[in-house]
């Protein structure tokens, strides 16, 4: 295997746009992309496109292509990979893989969703999908109350409290407060979190990540010819994608994801580095909760400990690790194929020095950690600076 | 890249299966392939899953990992692939490249659509999400429409006929009623083609391929290691998937599929062969006009020559080079997502020699050919005795 770079990122700003259609999102990340790589279409090897539901969303299916002709791409495979809200990174892995093997140079990756022109029920309808349908969704349980679910069982087997819920919600409003391309972008304080209104007791509307519309985009190469795209190539040390078992009643223990530990296992391993090493994270935030897992099945702190983490200010932009700098999907906003490619954007620019109000101190080495459905499968991605 | 075989088949039957699930019948065509290749779902180190409209058809999204879960697949790679009805050939594309490339042994692809539990109207609309829905469909274009212009183009620009449209049928109808997993069982005659119920004209009823449950599987590997897992390892020669505009109206000429073309030609240079060398085909029959293009744009036939060529039995079961033996889409069934994986099991039993009454002759050397949407995406592969 050959080593592979971040050549170029591009991305939409993430919100809710009316005027804008999920092609011409796209197409945007992609040519932001393309240019920030001083790349033409004409170049690309293959497109592998992150997309959780457009069919549902706008009712077109067959998106690879459709986006691909958008861009001015044809004659090469331009695929859809669909992994829930594990999409993007599922793509971008995929991607890696087939540039690590030499089966291509550049890969376009492209991470997209557009969500926010169906009304409320339908999208949660949607979303549920992601969920086990024979089982968990007959029983009415959608994600927020699967996560209500997790969240509880956390608090009961280790302590955590609503409190260490709302530090991740103020933290990630203060991020993406300063984020000019964030869905959000308004301080909060723990009073107004923990003051929110209730969604699936013990989360409030403050605990759950938005619906919105976003495009994100990376041009893979690799390593000996990035320079032709950049001067600042970031490199992929460590990428794996897992599966577990679909439904929460099939598993042991709800409080941990096996495929975030399985993948992050892997990825440590093909990096030669350890959690220790990882200076800044994004990670799959799409409830408080699923941070405060997150930095304990990636190994920054043990089991039970992620909430007094990140209520002590460690994983703040100005903290000793920073975790969703970008203000995560809490903030930046969660248009869902898009986020693991948004994510892998968010960690080169902090690499390459370039996240302007969201840079944070130490960013030689990041990692991008992303969540499908109630953890069915994970992908996690290990960046540095090459 | 390294040499790849089907180490291992395994399908369900084609057809309306009111009382099975989407995941019974995944689950069924995965066991039957890692029995027929003695292997355990802990050995399958990537799940592959090639999947059209899952989410529409029956609600459920992040399929593989709800796949993977049912046959015992934990900790690795589960990925659905859509690419409308390419996705069993697009997972089976990637597959082969993943391990080609040396970066999995052991790859379970799967390619399943539950059909039939939704009302026509229904299915023809989720169908029409294949198409370009802004252009395409807003002007009331579904399949059967954009096919019956397609196949009035061909008949204007080189004079095929009616008669020949209904030759691919009666041959295709013939050869499914000899395969016991076939959808639709049973032979017409050429006058009972030709005064089949309109659907789009000049197309009838029988020019039309099935709406159909089912599911399909192949396990892949080196071929070093192929004989671990069966007597007769059959070797996948050469593959490409290629991408093409996405709406007809943006094409030049709508009498050929570029994409299929240019995966043809890479594919043919891969194996060191040309559409002489071909023995039989399994081709993507979603509708009669397609057989008879897909017979020219794989270089079987000079443009236009597609017609008569089937028309005067050359492709038939005991014809020179056999074209839909197994009864393709039009006679064996067409459950979108598993008919690329079909196709290659069906190509892998010729070349065993195990296709029963379906047998054709000659058969070490055979193609399948798989057409997503209206043409913007190709896959084609090319099989042979190990």
């Amino acid at each position: 295997m050959r080593p592979v770079a971040v050549a170029a990122i591009g991305k939409t700003a993430f919100g809710a746009f009316p005027d804008r259609d999920l092609r011409s999102l796209a197409v945007e990340a992609g040519r932001k992309c393309l240019e920030d790589g001083h790349a033409g279409p004409g170049q690309v090897e293959a497109l592998f496109l992150g997309n959780f539901a457009g069919p549902a969303f706008v009712g077109q299916s067959h998106l690879a292509p459709y986006v691909a002709s958008g861009l001015g791409i044809q004659g090469v495979p331009a695929t859809r990979f669909e992994a829930a809200c594990a999409s993007g990174g599922s793509a971008f892995f995929h991607a890696v893989s087939a540039v690590a093997a030499g089966l291509y140079d550049l890969v376009l990756v492209l991470g997209v969703e557009k969500m926010t022109s169906q009304p409320t029920p339908k999208v949660a309808e949607i979303l549920a999908s992601a969920g086990d349908l024979g089982g968990e969704m007959r029983a009415g349980a959608t994600f927020p109350a699967l996560f209500a679910m997790i969240a509880r069982r956390h608090m009961h087997q280790y302590g955590t409290r609503r409190e260490h819920l709302a530090a991740v919600a103020v933290k990630n409003h203060a991020n993406g407060a300063r984020n000019p391309q964030a869905h959000m972008r308004k301080v909060i304080t723990l009073e107004q979190a923990l003051a929110g209104k209730p969604v699936a007791d013990p989360l409030t509307l403050y605990d759950c990540s938005m619906v919105s519309d976003g495009a994100a985009a990376v041009l893979l190469a690799p390593l000996e010819r990035a320079a032709e795209f950049t001067s600042k190539p970031v490199r992929v040390l460590g990428i794996a994608q897992a599966s577990d078992r679909f439904a929460l009643d099939e598993k042991e223990d709800i409080t941990t994801f096996p495929a975030v530990r399985a993948a992050a296992e892997k990825a440590y391993r093909m990096a030669g580095a350890g959690p220790a090493d990882i200076e800044f994270a994004e990670v799959h935030d799409c409830f408080t909760i699923a941070e405060i897992i997150a930095t304990e099945d990636l190994g920054f702190v043990k089991p039970g400990e992620g909430g007094p983490y990140c209520a002590q200010g460690s994983t703040a932009l100005d903290g000793a690790r920073p975790v969703n700098a970008s203000g995560g999907l809490k903030a930046k906003g969660h248009p869902v194929g898009a986020t693991g490619v948004a994510q892998i954007c968010d960690v080169t620019a902090q690499i390459r020095g370039q996240a302007g109000d969201n840079q944070v101190r130490r960013h030689s080495l990041g990692l991008a950690e992303n969540l499908g459905g109630s953890g069915a499968t994970g992908v996690v991605t290990i960046l540095g600076a090459a």
